[in-house]
């Protein structure tokens, strides 16, 4: 009887925890698209750079080359060092000061300043590190190789495209502008990290070493392929905030086993955590795992601006193919609530997560191992919108799980960052846009990604615009055979090195005669 | 709001779902206690065959060395073979007949025939594999090395005590009763397996193979060492009936990943098969883990004969010593709702289970990996008492998925069998009971063990009583250092190699001489 008016109470605490709780709808108050097209297109010309640049591509490749074949796996502590020491040594060869590597809790940042005398200061984001190489290479994953595919010769290596590909790319567009006019047309602040594709854990530590001279610059660029196979460009004004955290049952706190498993034959008298974690996260979200339960989850979240309506009203054109797609690629039959077009594209980029990255508890080996497990563990990640908070998610999961009796549930935050936003009016962006016009590259422009970066530190912190930009495709950054197009196939849209590089001297001229502020 | 509203429906499920739904009380109609020292001792005196067995006793001790030297490590394939045919040799050498290794799907078991032309007969289990050896060994696994211990000195090897010991030292007492008198009190009928550390899943086939000539017997044993560190006999008339499943979760039927883990951020708009595990799992029980709510679960449960409960209120005498020592031992702080003593014992002898053995999905390693999983799967067992069937539990957890709207989870049955049961009233129990009184050693008999063997090919198929039961201590069976005592210290209750024997010896005559039928 006991048992049952336990049974009875936990169905109440349900029903009552689940008032009103479900993702709410993204409200549009705009049918507007926004056009890329209409802004006006870059008109400067800086042809003895350009011709420059063509001159020496062969060395501008070797550049490239040389970086690729300098291992540099944060993740195993490889190469790190010393690909450091030759970031810092390229900038200061190209007249940077103030050259430093940035000591960290975990690998350094790089930072350099090109003092132009401009008006005008551009952050170069950079990252130095690379994923470890896996099986199923055909060529060297650091012998900077050159590769004939069907997208025309490319370089295949570890961090063609991801991501020192385009950074070694922007640099030579500095070294041929500096060649031919002597200076640059803005100041440059480069913050490199070698800790990217570990989540940048202390990324925040380099930018807050030097936070008052990045804050008195104009905007955030990050070197980056734009283009698709087929050439399109697009890019994005933000990416989600993340926090990643794990729940945790041991046996502890109720009566389970603490200190090792024991025979499952005892569950018919001891606590199992296995139970208790299930139960815990299935009061988490409904039976179809899709909306979250958690009061007030989803209470923070701004509506999409005016001009991120426009953004995503754009992106709604013929979506139906972009769709098909995306359901092949992800495998996939259908997305929640069969949603389609701009709902699709608004649920994604405005909609918040919570998602099991991983889930184990007791005997999970071939065979069977009959056995009461004393801990179980779930890691989980959360997706934030603005004007989410890490901290405010977590407090709310927290209390839920306190509030329905499941205290003894521990919770273990293990990393977090807010999203990061970049209005469509910023400055920055008009140039970018105005600049791939110019190389008839008119950018699908979407409001955010879907995934996470911890870009707060440029937009929260030091308050300024920050995009990933640049003409130039590569692909397979976390996998085998990662490549970026030098020589594309005759008639592609695809921009070749001698065209990246030209992109980024347009960027800067043109960031250096925008009129806006 | 379509999310609402199902939210709202899964509640009123839930709800629905949870009429009168928890683990019934284990109702007790007397008060009145099993004596075990009620039942006459045994007076048969076999003083010449004692006599031999001590001439012996180094020539015995000498088989028991034989037989553990000979690895038969089931999980491993490893002596496997070897061993079966000793054994049968062994078999051959005592006199049986008809001995024969007998094809399963697996290892082979081993049949014999000893025909003394007796009015009895008695099947005598065996099992002749043994665990893999793991670290920590003091001695080689297999070497039949001789230790002295705090106990006295001992047989330290692999099997020693499970179960090549007290088998090998049956058929020394076998071998000295028929080199006294020519023959034996009682034919035996052999059977053993080669596959019980693996869960015996061909054991049925051995059975099934001889079932006529066993079901004619009058009874199983299972030598056994049925004594504590500290001298006290104990032993089961049942087991729990096990089945074990898998449940889970794929992206197909919903809409989720089918092929592979996607990135996590697509939570926003791809269906997580690891929500839906989690939820499926969540409506099996109470908010505690502890109660079924699967409709039905219970229903089959038969109550506690009048012998069971007299069985029952006498283990519970003295209870509060052995649950603090199960405490102790389990690393447990407390029982399901506080249950002690006569409470507890029936909980654990008389209740059904639902427990998780493993839960996994995605990324289970160190550090995160950010990725919604395409899979999710739990491993569980179900301990089932009388009248409980695994077909029938199995079939009402996939009616309580279907009905609450869980019909994309896959359920897996891995393997099952029901229960043993053998009745306090049953001959070969008095008769055990009577033998061990003879020896100084009131037996405390339990109505059942909580952990499960597949000895239902007795009890059910055959409808014989099955008793594991012999004087002796060992211990280690699954872990470094397995032994059995040889020769005990000065003043221990445990039984020597000789006393074993001289056991065993009396248990046939005893059960040739037994009035009941």
């Amino acid at each position: 009887m006991r048992a049952f008016l336990r049974a009875l109470a936990g169905a109440i605490c349900l029903q009552l925890s689940l008032t009103a709780l479900a993702a709410p709808p993204v409200v549009f108050t705009t049918d507007e698209a926004f056009d890329a097209a209409s802004v006006s297109a870059y008109t400067g010309a800086h042809d003895a750079i350009y011709a420059h640049i063509d001159a020496n591509l062969p060395a501008h490749l070797s550049e490239l080359q040389r970086w690729v074949r300098q291992p540099s796996v944060s993740a195993q502590n490889r190469g790190i060092q010393e690909m450091a020491a030759l970031l810092a040594s390229d900038l200061e060869a190209l007249g940077f000061r103030d050259v430093a590597l940035v000591p960290t809790a975990g690998h350094p940042g790089v930072f350099g300043f090109y003092d132009a005398g401009a008006a005008r200061t551009l952050v170069v984001y950079m990252m130095y590190d690379v994923q470890p190489e896996e099986t199923g290479w055909q060529v060297g994953a650091f012998d900077g190789a050159l590769v004939d595919t069907d997208l025309g010769r490319v370089l295949m290596a570890r961090g063609a495209t991801n991501q020192k590909g385009p950074e070694r790319a922007f640099l030579n567009a500095v070294a041929s502008t500096i060649a031919v006019t002597g200076k640059l047309p803005v100041n440059l602040l480069v913050v490199a990290e070698g800790e990217e594709e570990l989540g940048s854990p202390h990324f925040p530590e380099i930018i807050n070493a030097y936070r008052d001279r990045l804050k008195a610059a104009d905007g955030v660029m990050f070197p980056f392929n734009s283009q698709s196979p087929t050439g399109e460009v697009g890019f994005n004004l933000g990416v989600k905030g993340a926090v990643l955290f794990e729940l945790e049952a041991h046996g502890a706190p109720r009566g389970g086993p603490q200190r090792a498993e024991i025979h499952s034959s005892l569950k018919a008298i001891v606590d199992a955590p296995a139970w208790r974690l299930v139960q815990a996260l299935a009061t988490l979200t409904t039976p179809d795992g899709n909306d979250v339960r958690v009061p007030g989850f989803y209470d923070d979240i701004r509506p999409p601006t005016f001009d991120e309506q426009r953004l995503v009203n754009a992106m709604a054109k013929d979506s139906a193919a972009r769709e098909a797609g995306m359901r092949q690629s992800l495998a996939v039959d259908r997305f929640i609530d069969d949603l389609t077009g701009r709902d699709l594209i608004a649920r994604q980029l405005f909609g918040t997560t919570l998602n099991i990255n991983g889930l184990w508890s007791g005997y999970t080996g071939v065979g069977m191992k009959t056995i009461l497990p004393h801990v179980a563990t779930a890691r989980l990640d959360v997706r934030l919108v603005p004007n989410q908070t890490p901290g405010g998610q977590l407090e709310r999961i927290r209390a839920h799980l306190d509030a329905n009796g499941f205290d003894d549930i521990e919770l273990r935050k293990l990393s977090g960052y807010p999203p990061a936003q970049t209005p469509l009016d910023a400055p920055l962006v008009s140039t970018a846009i105005s600049v791939f016009n110019k190389w008839g590259h008119v950018p699908n422009v979407a409001p955010r990604l879907a995934g996470s970066a911890p870009y707060y530190v440029f937009t929260d912190w030091l308050k300024l615009p920050n995009l990933a930009v640049g003409l130039g495709h590569g692909s397979g950054a976390h996998a085998p055979n990662e490549y970026m197009v030098i020589e594309p196939k005759e008639g592609s849209s695809i921009a070749g090195l001698a065209d990246v590089e030209k992109f980024y001297v347009d960027m800067l001229y043109a960031m250096a005669e925008a009129s806006g502020d």
